[in-house]
């Protein structure tokens, strides 16, 4: 992956999103963020000149469909060049110098409220106020100087809008993870990779998905996560995403690809990149 | 499929939700509905005797993670005993009598404000309120009485609540359907089934898929669905949900489902059901 410092990443989201927070931790600081209110303009972004990479969630992710990010993903003709997963932790942020007990309200996104159903039973005074952005909320509370009220979103946006973190690790389940892909208008060239993305669609005949896998077992390549999803208004009619564990430039791969053609149509290579599990040496 | 009338279903939201509409859709006006704040009570309804039956979304929802409510389902012990698809069609709800004109902001799920991006474009005027519950929002309206404000929810939320339908299909896109499941304690038994619906974990080997969809494509079993999500806390392991074409009481099934159980393990038959496209004569 080659990425200039300074370059301009969309994502959907105010400025201290979770999605920022993993752009960050896969580019560093030196990156010029460019939030985005709705996914179809975070994947439009690029092409309308005004960021040279997205940063989308694309598995487990806090606010909003997965399966619309992977369907705009398609559409966009951006390739993922990266990914990198983080744990969404949520904080509880709030004015400086307010204490927990001059909290009266929290608010957040919907999702991440949901997340916290322990917190709120064994704080059951508190009001619970939905909002469009975990993000979004501390900097409306910083902004409007709300002592009563406290947000819960990321570390980062407690960073950026200078709130103080009342509370740390309010999910419910501490094994919450994110996956986030960061998209270019052109693929990865020659970096290394292991990780290769593909989506194709099959006739619908019993078999067919078997006879498409047969390719990879038979050169022993392995699978990493495959998705059916509906093909929007052809019923019966499937895409399927797949992950494999392979790079584009291996040759046991380019003939496997070539192989798929021959059974499956609208097949495409949505990017070749280092797997995030085969990362190291990363800040985290 | 045997459900008694006055049956108590449980679904995640307020009256009025989506989940309502899909389960009177396939059951009937006569069930009591049960409302409950999250998933996680939602699947306990049943098992804390408040409910006999569960109906959860389980693809393309609006509000909540799909991928919970499938996790959900496996440690719920529950079993799915029917399918229903609604589509997702979005009013603008406001106090009877009054007038487009006088409304000056718009509440529902961000989830739900999301998908009317086209709406609030043509009617930029309009300040967006993010709310915890699309039907709540209505609800919300309605016992305030407030004149200046709509509500973006379902048509059965418009009529429990006594509002009125400013605008209908409010939705950007026309094609959003919701899959629901309808899940109880005990499996179908002999009712008439198209849909099994299966899942299992398999080692990490290359082409070990490949060898669990052979055993349905030898016997020209058709696969519907295919998902893998990776396994909580034990990273590169998978687990499968899949749907067949296929009834648990057919022979070629329970042979399959039999051999299935040599390679995989946690091997779990999650319900066998009648697919909601075979359905004929329901009420739309």
């Amino acid at each position: 992956m080659t990425v200039k410092p300074n370059s301009r990443v969309a994502f959907q989201g105010e400025r201290g999103a979770f999605s920022e927070e993993a752009a960050v931790k896969l580019l560093g600081e030196k990156i010029v963020p460019v939030p985005q209110p709705t996914f179809d303009a975070t994947f439009a972004a690029v092409g309308r000149g005004l960021a040279d990479l997205v940063l989308s969630p694309i598995e487990n992710t806090l606010a909003g469909s997965v399966h619309n990010a992977l369907d705009l993903l398609i559409e966009s003709g951006l390739s993922i060049i990266a990914e990198v997963v983080i744990p969404i932790s949520l904080n509880l942020i709030a004015l400086p110098g307010v204490s927990l007990e001059q909290i009266a309200a929290v608010e957040s996104h919907p999702v991440a409220l949901a997340q916290c159903e322990r917190f709120f039973r064994t704080h059951s005074g508190l009001t619970r106020i939905a909002s469009e952005d975990t993000a979004g909320s501390v900097r409306a509370i910083m902004q409007a100087g709300i002592p009563a009220r406290a947000a819960i979103a990321s570390r980062r946006a407690a960073e950026i809008y200078g709130g103080k973190i009342l509370l740390e690790h309010l999910e419910d389940d501490p094994k919450n993870y994110t996956r986030f892909l960061l998209l270019s208008a052109s693929p990865n060239g020659t970096a290394p990779a292991t990780k290769l993305s593909l989506v194709f669609q099959l006739p619908h005949l019993p078999g067919s998905l078997h006879r498409a896998l047969e390719i990879f077992a038979r050169r022993k390549m392995n699978l990493m996560r495959i998705e059916s999803r509906p093909v929007h208004g052809r019923p019966w009619e499937y895409r399927f995403y797949m992950d494999l564990q392979a790079s584009a430039s291996d040759q046991e791969a380019a003939a496997a690809i070539t192989e798929l053609g021959n059974c499956a149509v609208n097949l495409k290579i949505l990017g070749s990149y280092l797997a995030a599990e085969d990362q190291s040496g990363k800040s985290t």
